[in-house]
């Protein structure tokens, strides 16, 4: 049991606190003789890092990632992991020095101040310590050593609402993704987002989003019956995302509006001799394993907690407050969260993918 | 890594298939002294037990749950938990010795038949084998267990969307539930199905459903973040049931629209000097552990893939075929899903309740 | 966290207590389309079976097992795994109707009434319960569908000490295992055992004994630095066999009395090419891996604790009195541990067997 | 499934090769609000570090352990745990800059080279890499943190064997054990292992040692059956350990020569009312669960593989050659095992310290 690890397999171990000297994860059951570097993973780190745009906090953190173990440089000057736990980590720089003391005995509405207090007594309240949304950095680091072991998957994500605005579909084109602060595969709905999503910041207030992630090339056959199902995997990932509160599989909640007849995906002999699904309803899995198709998950952030309205709570010792949460954050911290959807997609395959080399799994 | 366990301390591992001697299950780590008898199982056996009424799948099993370890008469004649395994077995006497060599070698859409055939090699065909909701009796088997362990904890669970055909909310009255065989909360809901469904079950289709859990008297503190919350185990519970294709905690998917002053639960000092949340749209869970509000999980399951309609489909040979599935099948699997929705969250919580217990988990 | 689970990708829960109406196991993770009747199973079964010499416990059962799950008859007519959890029963046939009331209360010296008692506050008295070695038999069960998994792999074990009286190992006979009541390789300590244990058990004494256990065959690689080692796994497998205080590996605590020069296995290349170790000291295993050598391990069983001579103990409530076991027992439980020896190192490797195909465990 | 993990709820990931930068490990499920600092740990890392005596290796390491997140300085300026994972590293400051092409391609007899290469195609080679005994630098690291969770319980460890030299018993003095380079508890031995050991040292040769683990007020009723019990994790923390061949609890092998009249611990009412064990031959535990008296383990360990005799091998490309190892080498690697063994029985203990808190495990 493991309250700071996930995967079987290929096991991600995180750790460290948003205000702490550093934080970091051991990635344990990377297969060895895969090329590695620290750039590999640098790339990924850099689409997540604070402070890129104006729609994100304004921290300002290289997140400039070391790795520690777990790769040797081998006879061609090639680095490459060794089998051994992959140790990374990243120093914090930009812990302002300021007096935490206005909140530090006040729970935040929406914040985890409450319930990590009354768990354990104590808690570390500089930038919400453990439960910041920092230590999905970590996520993201460990997501690049995952895609290392998924040959021949592309794993990409995309937000596709903000508040109530949702991207309109026939726009959907991957090519935008990387070419807007939101992650959106819509030029248009980039465009009103901006504009929207500035108002919003202006007034001191957040909004909820939701990101859809897709991995394609997934071989058919990952995942096992019936409580380590592939979706199932998957559903836990993205809902331990901070601000997480919904998930779904292919047409999701859209399946309970549909008939059978509407909703089976039908099956043809394609060119290739091989079994190709006309459909795609169910999101690539069946039976909780994959069926090769492309494996699609939704996930909807709520509005970040921390804003400028007053809003009711009290203090650790009982009294009455109203509380405001000044600082640095997000106005919507789903735009951030893409990368990290990705990461969590990536890292559930890896791990199905060397568990279904036996097999069993 | 058990691909038919879940749970860590409170640990349940079920095997069986659906045409088999028998199913069952076996109950690791439930505390002792827990008065339980077959009866207190049995009650919600009930609830699930197929061929209830004419809305769900005429197959007919006395479903009678025996008891084969892990209990102990003490010396005032009270039979209790030893602490030791409890083996639950279910014997199957309704497989009908019909001729299965229609569905022997066919694929049926929306089935687990082609994925579980790639990964394996060699599949129970007869019924589903062990991809057939028959497995979710010994959830509820293992559900009523749980339920021991929790003691003050209300676990209750509705349907509350039928098709594209929801409940009126301002009619939620949970006395209905046992009051019609669809466990709707709404009286009118329920009589409107009753109709729709028999239109469905008459043309040989099938629709999805939409079932919400609910547990109050749930104590502070359940959950360990980042991999332990609450929220990310109660999301893989309910998706491993299954035709589940989405889940969701409080507000879910609507957080997404919402802003932060809209979605945050105030605080306040509740008479008895304790804090209240002034709202729910949390569902009782912050930064994965329970806040002592009611926790609320809704979960779509997909509509159910056997129908009469024929749909293209293949053979293991690879032959185009189109297949119709004739048998015994639950116009609306979701139906029968909701004593099983009740008996995860029972699970869950069961298992993060012992884990408290420790203080750190 | 399982209490009555081990192994990780081939993973065996056991269940039941002496005197309940049946004893059981779950096998998870074995791999599909290896041939498993039941047939296969009762073969090992009759080695550990009591009653079958008059140096074990008179009880009579026939340890008949079922296969309730797991399995599937093909096309051609062989029953074979499917990959789905594997269900094992056996039913208690000979739970006496005696009066327990005798030990109800008593802490039988040696034995873990007191522990059970303290830890549970409750426990199953009737034949010791749970703790009894009759949960062995699941054991041996699920030990005989782990050797289906090891093809190419030899398992045999030995008694190799009785009391103190070792074989002569220049005797070393595998064909006399099976010629004698306690599974010697060697004649001549059969002859003199048999001469021993009878003056032990009409003492009503008991004495211990050493088992050891060989597996030849084993390919190279089985095991994962630093905590999921071969030899870990085998001697957590060992210590868990009731009555076991000692387990070595290879010299085992004669390496200590060694130097370097004499313990090491120097290596040379084979005329098939291919390296082959000199000697064998350590037993096949190096840092924790299969170095393709015998897997060599001995574990060391203590004298039964129940014996007709009277002890001081206590009762539940605090009582000092003297006790004394009456009923059926082994003089020397070691001799039916060498096929649960033999069946815990089946299970290991077909654990090491499956992650090691991943490359990575 | 975690090859570099041990524990269930006291859980500890270890990370790191003799030669890279760093290596460390991540205590998870620590309880909160226990006081820790660098020095409390530092302490323990004393004990274990080498280039302390002759008679250890001459490699200068500082050992300066850094916790690097899972505390925070409470208003009292006491720093304590937060119940976040706690992550300790400490930096590789003496890996020389030697060239390591000599044992680059070459397989040390004994050393687990041929194996890591047969089962990963690469391994770091400086130094013994992840095989290297410098991983045992965190165990004691952990274990200082474990030791932390056992209020109550006194844990130490002594050297009482080296070579074929064992301590005299009748001389057992605790108060020694810190007097001598060899955590000796008998004045005696350890003068006479000094003389032994510098001809063994000066030989360039080696040999192999016996340590023992005492923990003195252990609660009754730590560890669970049947694969959960006390002396299971014990037996394989301590097999674990780089080197370990053989593990005993109480009397251990000696059990196996003994009768049931001489082994079984007799049972008394104590001065206080409580139960008293009249002799300690199981070593504290019944039945896999504490009794209350003593824990008693012992483990053996083999001589230092590396030697200055020449030995037969092989490289990696099959040439037979013959190996020597110069370098910096502990002459008996048992010495530095006491620390280790002591840090071990912690972890084993804190773990179920804390299950045990839940009742069942």
């Amino acid at each position: 049991m493991s309250h700071n690890s996930f995967g079987h397999m290929f096991r991600v171990t995180t750790w460290g606190e948003s205000h702490g000297p550093a934080i970091g994860c051991v990635v344990d059951g990377c297969p060895p003789l895969l090329p590695l570097t620290e750039t590999d993973i640098q790339v990924f780190m850099e689409k997540r890092k604070p402070g890129q745009s104006r729609f994100t906090t304004q921290r300002r953190e290289p997140d400039e990632v070391k790795i520690l173990s777990g790769v040797m440089v081998d006879e061609d000057g090639v680095q490459k992991t060794t089998g051994t736990p992959i140790s990374l980590m990243v120093e914090n720089t930009d812990q302002r020095s300021k007096d935490y003391s206005e909140i530090k005995d006040r729970f935040r509405p929406g914040h985890a101040d409450f319930t990590y207090d009354a768990k354990y007594g104590i808690r570390d309240y500089r930038g919400g310590g453990r439960s910041s949304a920092r230590e999905t950095a970590m996520r993201v680091a460990a997501g690049a050593v995952a895609r290392k072991v998924l040959d021949g998957v592309t794993i990409r994500a995309a937000l596709v609402q903000v508040g109530p605005h949702e991207i309109d579909r026939s726009n959907w084109d991957w090519n935008q993704v990387d070419q807007n602060p939101f992650f959106a595969p819509d030029e248009k709905a980039a465009a009103y987002w901006a504009d929207y999503l500035d108002r919003v910041r202006k007034a001191g207030s957040s909004v909820g989003a939701v990101i859809e992630v897709v991995a394609e090339g997934v071989p058919v056959g990952l995942g096992a019956p019936i409580y380590g199902k592939l979706d199932t995997d998957l559903s836990a990932a993205m809902m331990s995302i901070n601000a997480v509160k919904g998930v779904e599989i292919g047409n999701g909640f859209e399946a309970a509006r549909l008939s059978g007849e509407e909703n089976a995906d039908e099956i043809r002999i394609g060119e290739d001799g091989k079994p190709v699904f006309l459909t795609n309803n169910a999101g690539g899995v069946l039976g909780g394993i994959s069926n090769g198709d492309p494996l699609v998950v939704r996930f909807a952030v709520k509005p970040t907690s921390s804003i400028l309205t007053e809003r009711k709570s009290i203090t650790r010792t009982g009294e009455e407050i109203d509380v405001m949460t000044k600082g640095r954050h997000d106005p919507c911290v789903g735009i951030r969260a893409v990368p990290v959807g990705e990461a969590m997609m990536a890292c559930v395959l890896a791990d199905h993918f060397i568990r279904h080399r036996a097999q069993i799994g």
